[in-house]
């Protein structure tokens, strides 16, 4: 049994020419228009071949195989159909489509009555998560962790836009996660139940270079980077940038390169050439070419798989920062804006998944992931998850030249199929 | 013949409160609600002693005395009303209400009809220039440009606000420059007949702290600096901050830092310590905490009082940015946004202001400008132009906190009326 390769791709396609800004990559924030022609793209497509399709109260959706039987331990496959702003065509929606290939493919053999008997294999969920990158309120897998019960209804008010609204009015305005404002069949109570999830398994692109680099088509991740993200404000004095001479200047800009080169400088440290520092936000003010910059802030985060070495890091460059402002006479503020903490994905899910693709005869490596999914959400509330990476060309992600070779989108979904049908037959214990 | 110093500050007073934001400054941009509500006070004033008042296309008011009789030459003093965002109090304004209590206590002297014999003094226009900070359309000095003909018609539609707007309709929305739409008298043609204008007299805050930390109350400016503006563009790869590792990326971010602290160590090697580089603007794209930044852009500006200097430390730092993003496998675009050449003002004027302050007993020092002025494209439009600075507290402008003791503020418009004086029984020769 195999996965329709060229169906695959087609969806894939289907759904960037469906909602991508030509020229401009992708941005397909959720609860807005083109999530929405995504959501129905692909309701219609479960629909055809008698799934049933539930929502939630933030716009998670699950859409069971038509052969699930109610009571069986169920394998979760899928991940997030949001973009960042102009981000690229694969992130996320590529491991939704594989999951979808892999409904189509167990429900072409399993028909809609046949596997009703005492086949024993378990049931199949796919799961498309809203709201993964933070694209809308700033807070990364957003979905998953209101499916999880990490978020729960006061944070509908909390997590709020760049203009001030709240997730609330987001959800209202969508009609999604309310009775009569959906298209969906079922609406799942938030948080979901868990207990009956064997397995969740994210194909997912690797979103950086190391696959791409070494030729190899298959990750399998066995740990996710922690990270932590600081805000800093430097602010010295704003001052007219012709008659304030040099020696006279309290200047947040300099002071701000001072201290992002000196972020860059910490991490180079590492033996391990594994911690990444990045500052990915900066704001000036007033931000105008003919006055020195009194503030300037910025986000500063660091990651890596070893929580000590996050913090270290961290500790070691905000330390910088603040001898790098004081040496200029800058004020310095520091605060924790958000982290997460390292995670190991369970061994059993990636040892079927590496015999699977051994005995596949598909190269991979087994590999740590400096991004964080929505898989982890469900990994940190108990379920057995693993994931799978396929090369991103370049290691380019969360940008429009976004890119994996057909080959290996093909390869990936196959590989996650296999994985699902030996799960399917022989469950992983829960930890 | 001595100005009313309570008066002076009054209407400074007043003005700030007619036009302030509490707590943040004064953000009067030209052809906007708080600017309407300046020019309606100080016209009214105006008109309370009997000026005529003037307006040109753009908005430059030019109010008379009223014992001005046709056909003598004229000495024009003034300066502009609008703000940066967030500016402070003085910027501009205190030369403008400076060159009102001139009118006021010559006006109070003249009266309307006796001076109009054969006294043989000069008339004097007091000038409020338009748009001087380039805070809607990015142009500084905009109206004293029209007003002098280095902008044309043609630049009504050139010149746009951020979101494409252009400066005509700015006018049209004001009722500015029309003969329907405006309040005052007359309409003046743009650019002025300037063959007649004997003298240009700015009075203004110094913006820097050289006055202030010497304890000199007056400096007599000999030469303003010229400048010129880069726009730089670094643009390496937007990427995953998880996913990709360090040694893997093309951070625009770091490069700009590296970038921005080159600057300042190379203009650091100036022997005379007078050259200064600012980097005011930056933005970075896509401006996310988890995106490698793709593209940062800034803008780089290098001020001295020669042109050589300036041309020298610009080339140099351009240079060494090219080098920086080479090194970095970065792509480094630079174009020249923008610059003006140095500009000596005129010689007699600044011996008739220095003789005045000698014999008032006012301590002065002749020193040269940071900051460019309208004056300024009066003098390169040929107007023996000069300009007197008042200590800017701890050298702080284009801020809220933007601040002058009242005794030299009053001290300075004390000089201006003298000096005004002077040339009106003096007149200097033109060159």
């Amino acid at each position: 049994m195999i996965i329709d390769g060229k169906r695959l791709i087609s969806n894939l396609v289907r759904l960037r020419k469906l909602t991508d800004t030509p020229g401009a990559g992708v941005t397909r924030f959720s609860y807005g228009e083109q999530d929405a022609k995504a959501r129905q793209f692909l309701v219609d497509r479960a629909r055809e071949m008698g799934c049933t399709v539930r929502a939630d109260r933030v716009g998670n959706l699950r859409i069971g195989l038509p052969s699930n039987r109610p009571g069986r331990p169920v394998i979760l496959c899928g991940s997030h159909i949001d973009t960042v702003r102009n981000g690229g065509w694969l992130d996320g929606i590529y491991g939704v489509c594989s999951a979808l290939e892999v409904l189509e493919t167990l429900a072409a053999r399993d028909g809609n009555e046949t596997a009703g008997g005492d086949d024993g294999l378990l049931n199949v969920d796919m799961v498309i998560f809203a709201e993964e990158e933070g694209s809308n309120f700033g807070s990364t897998m957003t979905g998953s962790k209101f499916l999880t019960g990490k978020y729960g209804e006061e944070d509908l008010d909390r997590l709020t836009d760049d203009h001030g609204s709240a997730m609330r009015k987001y959800l209202e305005r969508a009609g999604l996660g309310t009775e009569g404002g959906t298209d969906h069949q079922f609406l799942d109570p938030v948080p979901w139940d868990l207990s009956q999830a064997a397995a969740m398994l994210e194909l997912h692109i690797e979103q950086g270079p190391v696959l791409d680099r070494a030729g190899i088509p298959i990750g399998i991740v066995d740990a996710i980077f922690g990270m932590r993200v600081l805000e800093v404000t430097l602010t010295g004095v704003g001052n007219h940038a012709g008659a304030t001479p040099m020696d006279e200047r309290f200047d947040a800009m300099t002071a701000a390169a001072e201290c992002i080169l000196a972020a860059e400088a910490t991490v180079a440290a590492d033996p391990e050439k594994r911690t990444v520092v990045t500052i990915g936000k900066i704001e000036a003010l007033p931000n105008c070419s003919n006055v020195i910059p009194e503030t300037v802030r910025f986000t500063m985060e660091v990651r890596n798989r070893d929580k000590g070495k996050i913090d270290g890091y961290t500790e070691r460059i905000a330390h910088g920062f603040r001898q790098i402002a004081m040496d200029r006479g800058i004020s310095c503020q520091i605060r924790d804006h958000s982290s997460s903490e390292p995670l190991p994905l369970d061994e059993g899910i990636g040892e079927v998944i590496r015999q699977t693709a051994e005995r596949a005869g598909i190269p991979y490596r087994v590999m740590d992931s400096g991004a964080v999914h929505d898989a982890c959400m469900l990994a940190e509330a108990g379920v057995p998850t693993g994931m799978i990476f396929v090369p991103s060309i370049d290691g380019r992600s969360h940008v429009p030249q976004e890119d994996t070779k057909e080959e290996d989108l093909i390869r990936g979904a196959k590989l996650l199929l296999e994985t699902v049908e030996q799960l399917r037959a022989h469950p992983p214990q829960r930890r």
